[in-house]
Parts: C-alpha cells; structure tokens; sequence
C-alpha cells in the first residue's frame, strides 16, 4: 500500500509539470535523442535532462545511452494506478450527483 | 490553452500528495469539517488547512464557513480534464504496443 501511494505521488508530480506531459507526448509517437526532445524549447540541456531524469524515476519513460546519445522512450508505466484512482474518485462524485439528484426529485414530489 | 495547462499542473500537483488524496476520498462520503478531516492523522490543524488550500485552489475541494467551523465538500473539478489528458496518453501507449505487436508478427511471417 505504501509502494502504491508512493508510485501515485511520484506519476502525479511528474505529471505536474507542461513540459514533461510534452515530452510523453512527444515520445508518444516514437523515441527521441535528449537533442531532438530539447529542440522546441527555450531550455538548456541539463534543464531538460533533469524533466527527464523525474520521468525516469516515475517509469514513465526509460533511457538509453546508444554511442553518444541518450536515446528516451515511453517507459513501463502505463498511468494505469493513476488512471484507476482518477476513476475511483470520479465514481464518488457520481455517486454524490445521484444522491442530489434523489433529492432533488423528492422536493419536487413535495411540493405537488 | 495557456488556462487548460495551468489547470492541469494545479490539479496534477494536487493529486501528487497521499494526504490529499485522502482527503478526496474521505468527501467523497460525503461533506466535513477541517476538525473531522484531520481527526486521522497525526498533524496540526495549520498542516491540513494546507492542503485543503491547496485543494480548493484545484477546485477539487470547496469550502463554507459555517457558525465557527469551515465545512468541506468535493469541489466544482471532476478531474475532466486530467482524466482525458491521461486517456489520450495511454492511447499513445496502445497505438505504440499495436505497432510492435504488428511487426512482431511480420517477423514471424519472415521465418516462415
């Protein structure tokens, strides 16, 4: 369980941040050079690398050193925990609507 | 857009913390007071107004003064937008795991 909150802290922090849900979607459609993620932006190479390195250690991307370059990847996690809390959460807030919702319908009733 | 990814850094940020997590799911049983919330854990009243700020800041949490204490609910933000953001993400993921999958098979085709 602690592993899992663990897991969820470190995919939602390093989802916290616009340039690093761009280099996933950039890697989305196929893997990059630290050079060719860092073309777009105003940023340094160490800046990016460490975007990346935070990625990394969330799973959400794996790295390899090919020659000299670094070649990045979508990784092993597949968002799945954070997409099955988000759900959970969501199911909650529906469940609330229902409830108003009966509620409302019983005033209505009420007042006939 | 420039909105849509402040939205999402404020709501990602948000989820990134157990505590808040927690309290997310204890609304979701319905509203309570900042006394009720910290009831479970070992931390000042000061700490979890804290993350309660930094939920409503989110939208995911609202708060009402009522008489002398601040009664919690779940707030306006149903996670819409990260929710899809993580969607289109995993999409990603499944077009690359298809792609892989296809030319696995075209490789097996070539032993043949």
């Amino acid at each position: 369980m602690v592993q899992y909150q663990a897991t969820l802290n470190r995919t939602f922090s390093a989802l916290a941040d616009p340039t690093r849900r761009d280099i996933l979607e950039r890697l989305g459609r196929g893997p990059a050079t630290i050079s060719e993620l860092a073309e777009p932006y105003a940023m340094s190479l160490t800046g990016l690398k460490k975007h990346v390195r935070i990625l990394e250690e969330a799973d959400l991307v794996s790295t390899e050193k090919i020659g000299r370059t670094r070649e990045c990847r979508l990784g092993p996690e597949q968002l799945e925990d954070a997409a099955r809390w988000i759900e959970m959460y969501r199911s909650y807030c529906d469940r609330r609507l229902d409830m108003l919702e009966g509620y409302l319908e019983r005033k209505k009733g009420d007042r006939k």
